[in-house]
């Protein structure tokens, strides 16, 4: 007896529980709108239900089987977010700006046995499961054909409501997030329910929501189940206002008039939204979470004259999201702008609910806090990903010293907040989305003319950066750039897609021969 | 690899990660006050890990040894709440209003190695010490001697700071908190460090702490370690305003003037801080989380006049605390005093870490939400003790048919919101009819000349029992008894009238302010 056993105190971790208290606690208040329609959690909670019961009864989802989802930031996407999980299965959220071999190769390696997916996106997806072997994926349509009795919709309404169940294992797989690949193929992101369930309470405490929150859907719910608000705005009874697209008419609409009191965005979507509305000014402050790119200082200014309170995250699509906050000490409330936004621009510390971040010489050994000394970012805790799907060498490798390796090069300050020297060495970062450079060259390297390719990013106003290549040619041959851009749009995404291609007569490379990145990038500003 | 494995990605829960986070991200932010010192987040660490160093040694604490603490709200209870464990030890708080016997009972079952105790207490516990056999606890005496070498200060000053250890396993016990053993010797309801960072995380939502908050102490820490406060408080970089004393002076000072903006007590507290300064507002809203009797509607209208904004929690030692809460709906925002204070007066629901409340009869069938039906209030989840320390028959009896049994009966609201009705010990059956003693009390407190009420049963030839009350008067009032018959006649019926109203000067309570009432139900025998 003198060590507790667990039993009947021993309650699972699992975002579902959220659900199951908000539906009940918080039955009457809204829960969902979309701009057309919209759910109290009472309601939300029924069609959520519901969902579930198509997936076991008329999919005859196995325990353990993914469901993938090709969505927007559409109720559908929220309620799958809680159905799949909660019908036992596993969910694979889809961005939706890949190509249609991306798809493909996701489908395959995750062995979904179903897609739920938007009419927007059939042709992409359609042209994807030809490619694929074997019978494919079923999918189930979200859209135009709502009236259908095959579609979502259809589906939402013949099925008999089924209670969502908890896993009994909180270890247990709840999604699989595959990543855009820096080196290569995409990994499967693996997230349990127990460290989905830390991760949100973490939001919650960090973004400090509550049942009379309403927050805003700019970040997409495929970003790392959009870092875990799916779960936190729920735990807490707040409202979900979708918004399927960004359309900086309809956030300026929801912030103005709709009581919207936060939001996730990368700092394109925010330099966006300033640039589409000069002098607006929210009635209430707002919380903005950005991550992927520090702020600038103008960008700070602009926003908080906009009544927008802007807080830099730093997270991965292993570690759930951000599990790094830059926590405002209220110390700094006397420094200047200039002070404060340079503060402000570092990626900060871990959350409530995060291990330590720490910041490692190539011996795993702590790099002084000196804020100059650079080394790479690595993780653990209960918001680190167990793993990659499928894949032990790339788990292995990304754990290699018991940490998680973050690819983060930083520099560690004397208060403890890191900031980051180096993205990810290389990664190109555009509208919010990751580019892997690698991905973009071997692409171009398949190119009959192309010799060698190498891809950076060059800063841009509107998407934060773009990715522009510099190739070299085979002996003999030259370049058609109009032919080029076609053999390139068949194989990638358009974001993906270099915005320049340069012909040169060789790489800059380093004595050992590995291209120096750096000079090109510095070309490329120029 | 289809189930993550855990590993590097699974970290023990424990409160002990808050200190740790808060040491380094808050170094420079107030952590603690006491009215003489304070001390930086930077500065508790220290001495925490210095009373780790003392404990593991000087005392040459082994692994699991209990460690008793006898301490009002001062800054060492506080530090010995993250040194005890953190020093692999098991902290057991003793009430500080106990008798000499009571001690002696509970330091030989719960076998501490060691007590720290207040110099206040001096006489009371080495009374106990002469009650115990074989040569007892080491004493560390906290107070007036902090020169002395062998004092708690002096030991903080010569040990050796010690790095705080997490268990292995999250499951491990943290404390056991002695109930104050209403009926027969009191039992040990053990705490683990998963249930109490849990519960913590629960306390920083449901609360919205942030490091801008003050709490102050008027809750005893030694109360199912104040109510997890000592941990949520510290998790989020807030500030500690310890108060060894309930002392209405100081804490109208702490509210007026420190920026306090959390407070926990029991409604009696209340009502002394609010006899004690009529007419004070506090500057900005304050937080008041009361818990052991609901708030009577005219409590409340004082308290939102003085600008504290009182929320209803309700819980045992079994549930570290409060498990549930009076979740306050925005719905309610424009309903009229009267019936805000009827919906505030229930104990409400599971809070976002809690598993949902059940009412259920004596077969465990859950009654019907029909706000009428009374049943059992039972409890599960992370937040339930897993058990009575050395105890196996008291745990089999409490966790009979799988949940745990709070031996309150309330009914169950259609909204999903408990109410408590009676103690299940506390309830008066009149000719066969159970009478709500809270029901009663609630009608006597609505009454302009009354400040506090009990009701209990006395013994009658023709009924069974009787209610018959005890009150105490508002300062300046006088009780015209056929004015209040009246009064009461036109509230409730007949049958549960009390027979007798008599005026006390006080009500006798127990150290945590609860109203005994087997004291009153002994005297109306009498």
């Amino acid at each position: 007896m003198d060590r507790p056993s667990p039993g009947v105190s021993d309650a699972p971790l699992s975002p579902l529980s959220f659900l199951a208290r908000s539906a009940d606690v918080w039955a009457d208040r809204p829960a969902v709108e979309d701009g057309v329609r919209a759910w109290t959690y009472a309601e939300h909670h029924d069609r959520v239900r519901r969902a579930a019961g198509f997936l076991r009864e008329e999919l005859g989802m196995e325990p353990g089987a993914r469901v993938a989802t090709l969505l927007p930031n559409e109720a559908a996407m929220l309620e799958l977010h809680y159905a799949v999980p909660g019908a036992g299965g596993v969910l694979v959220p889809l961005n939706t700006r890949l190509a249609g071999d991306e798809y493909a190769y996701i489908l395959t390696h995750s062995g979904a046995s179903a897609v739920v997916a938007s009419t927007a996106l059939r042709e992409t997806l359609e042209t994807a499961l030809e490619h694929m072997d074997g019978p494919g994926p079923r999918i189930v349509w979200v859209g135009d054909d709502d009236a259908s009795a095959q579609s979502y919709e259809g589906w939402l309404r013949a099925s008999a409501p089924v209670d969502l169940q908890r896993p009994a294992d909180e270890r247990a797989l709840l999604s699989i997030n595959y990543t855009s690949g820096t080196t290569g193929r995409p990994k499967g992101v693996m997230a349990s329910h127990r460290g989905a369930y830390l991760h949100s309470l973490g939001v919650v405490a960090e973004a400090g929501l509550t049942t009379r929150s309403a927050y805003l859907w700019t970040l997409p719910m495929f970003h790392c189940n959009g870092w875990a608000y799916t779960w936190a705005v729920t735990a807490t009874g707040a409202l979900h206002v979708c918004l399927p697209q960004i359309d900086t008419g309809r956030i300026w609409e929801a912030l103005l008039e709709r009581g919207v009191t936060h939001l996730c965005a990368a700092p394109t979507v925010l330099t966006m939204m300033l640039d589409d509305a000069a002098g607006a000014c929210c009635p209430a402050p707002v919380k903005v979470f950005i991550g992927g790119a520090p702020p600038t200082p103008a960008l700070l200014e602009r926003a908080a004259s906009a009544n927008l309170d802007v807080t830099h995250l730093y997270g991965l699509t292993e570690t759930y999201g951000p599990l790094a906050v830059c926590a405002w000490n209220p110390g700094w409330d006397e420094l200047d702008a200039t002070e404060q936004g340079r503060l402000r621009a570092r990626q900060g510390v871990g959350t409530i609910v995060s291990e330590a971040l720490r910041v490692v010489d190539a011996q795993m050994r702590d790099v002084p806090r000196d804020g100059e000394t650079v080394g790479e970012v690595v993780m653990r805790g209960n918001n680190v990903t167990p793993g990659y799907y499928r894949d032990e060498a790339a788990t292995a490798q990304a754990f290699a010293g018991g940490e998680f390796h973050s690819g983060d090069l930083a520099v560690m300050h004397p208060d403890g907040y890191i900031e980051l020297r180096d993205r990810l060495k290389d990664v190109v970062i555009s509208g919010g989305e990751n580019i892997s450079t690698i991905e973009v060259e071997q692409a171009l390297s398949a190119h009959p003319a192309i010799s060698e390719a190498a891809v950076v990013g060059r800063p841009d106003d509107r998407w934060g950066e773009v990715p522009v290549a510099y190739v070299t040619l085979r002996a003999g041959q030259a370049l058609d750039q109009a032919e080029l851009q076609g053999f390139m749009r068949a194989r990638l995404a358009g974001f993906k897609t270099p915005k320049e291609v340069a012909v040169l007569d060789q790489l800059p490379k380093t004595s050992t021969g590995k291209i120096q990145k750096f000079v090109l990038r510095e070309r490329a500003r120029g």
